[in-house]
């Protein structure tokens, strides 16, 4: 089995976060596959000199079935996404179009990981994701609102921070109050929001704010909204979820010198 | 304010999964700080004419506030930790102690993010993530078993993807039967499960299971556990967890061709 299709995670954009591990599979790549604006995101370098096939935002199936199509005519085939491959990403549509086309024996797949935008996200809000958190896609284009919503309050029931993906669309603006008003449930209004908007890329925002104060209008379709659970406090101005040392070692309490 | 500290993730431990960014953070500090089984995942030329303090696994806070002394002494200090710098990683640590000392006019914290070790693990395992999860630590050391197991049982009842970290080590052999178990209340025993010890280093494994035929003492600490939602199945001999496009794009029933 030489035919081989891979799935790249391209990170938050800057060149400087794709490791060598994805820039490889780009090069040996004879085409490269992947949502246009997710395409913008690699280097044109290593874009010169090979197939380019991008597509919108909802022609993924298409997109996909003709990179398999590639594939299958012997040509190197990677499929590019912004974060990590395999995170809301192009892995799990790859391998189902694989299964209903019954390709497992004819191409062998290669996810190569990426870093995810709440990774990215966390970073810059300082460190917000050291304890139990849940990932949620607030996009019901997919899903059904009613599970997104027992999926928030679930989250929320078990005091986990919770990253939101997908929060807010042109299309879609009532998704975001309506989880907020959820998670509000069981969170306290004064617990820490942080909002992140293209990390590391042109145009970076982040956000410090509350449950109660979070500007949902400043929210778009680039940015990832991380919640804190009941211990998340701002520290230094950045957003901060202990894991428990301070009450298990008396953090503060006697200074340490470097040996 | 000039001085500053770093906190660096190395992702998986594979040079070619660590980003131009981490690299370069390394090669500019003076010190590298971090247990020492992280240092051993840094390539010796990024060590070389360096200081290096490494510690074992529970002096993490001296080996942190050590860090920090480092930083201000006016050397450029990196603390590493494998994956991602923000996940259950030292971003957290190094913050609460820059706030425990009063820091925050002295240092500027940078956090880089890294391949995190769940992101590693879907990518050998398939696409299991491709839909809500939680990310939920077995370790009972700072965090009270009550707690844990309500958090599980919170992400099973949400019908969410659970990733587990530290799902064992030599001393703590009951908590991930006891985990399984609290899942198990809520989803079937034929869920399936993944399991991934040292994603991308030497001594890789990758098992495909169920809720039901799990093997407990075959993981150990370098292990990450995936345990499906319901609509997670096998395909193509991966771990899928679909988005939902075969409901409404109706997979497979056509194909089509590259223009």
């Amino acid at each position: 089995m030489e035919k081989r299709i891979t799935v790249v995670g391209l990170g938050p954009g800057d060149a400087a976060l794709l490791p060598p591990m994805a820039r490889q599979a780009l090069l040996r790549a004879g085409a490269i596959v992947g949502y246009k604006g997710y395409i913008e995101l690699v280097e044109p370098e290593l874009l010169a000199g090979r197939r380019v096939l991008s597509t919108g935002m909802t022609g993924e199936v298409e997109r996909c079935d003709a990179a398999l199509d590639l594939a299958l005519s012997g040509v190197e085939t990677a499929v590019v996404s912004s974060g990590d491959a395999g995170v809301y990403a192009m892995a799990g549509l790859v391998l189902e179009l694989m299964e209903a086309r019954g390709l497992a024996q004819e191409l062998e797949l290669e996810v190569v990981p990426g870093i995810p935008a709440l990774c990215a996200a966390a970073a810059l809000l300082g460190a917000p994701l050291m304890h139990d958190f849940a990932v949620i896609s607030l996009s019901d284009l997919l899903t059904p609102w009613e599970v997104i919503e027992r999926r928030l309050i679930a989250a929320a029931a078990g005091d986990f921070v919770v990253v939101l993906y997908n929060p807010r669309s042109g299309r879609r603006k009532s998704q975001l109050p309506r989880a907020l008003a959820a998670l509000g449930e069981y969170k306290a209004g004064g617990t820490p929001v942080g909002l992140v908007k293209r990390a590391f890329r042109p145009g970076q925002e982040v956000v410090q704010a509350t449950l109660a104060t979070l500007d949902a209008d400043s929210v778009d379709m680039q940015s990832i909204v991380v919640v804190g659970n009941s211990a998340t406090r701002m520290a230094c101005g950045r957003m901060l979820t202990p894991r428990g040392y301070a009450g298990k070692y008396g953090l503060g309490k006697a200074g340490s010198t470097p040996g």
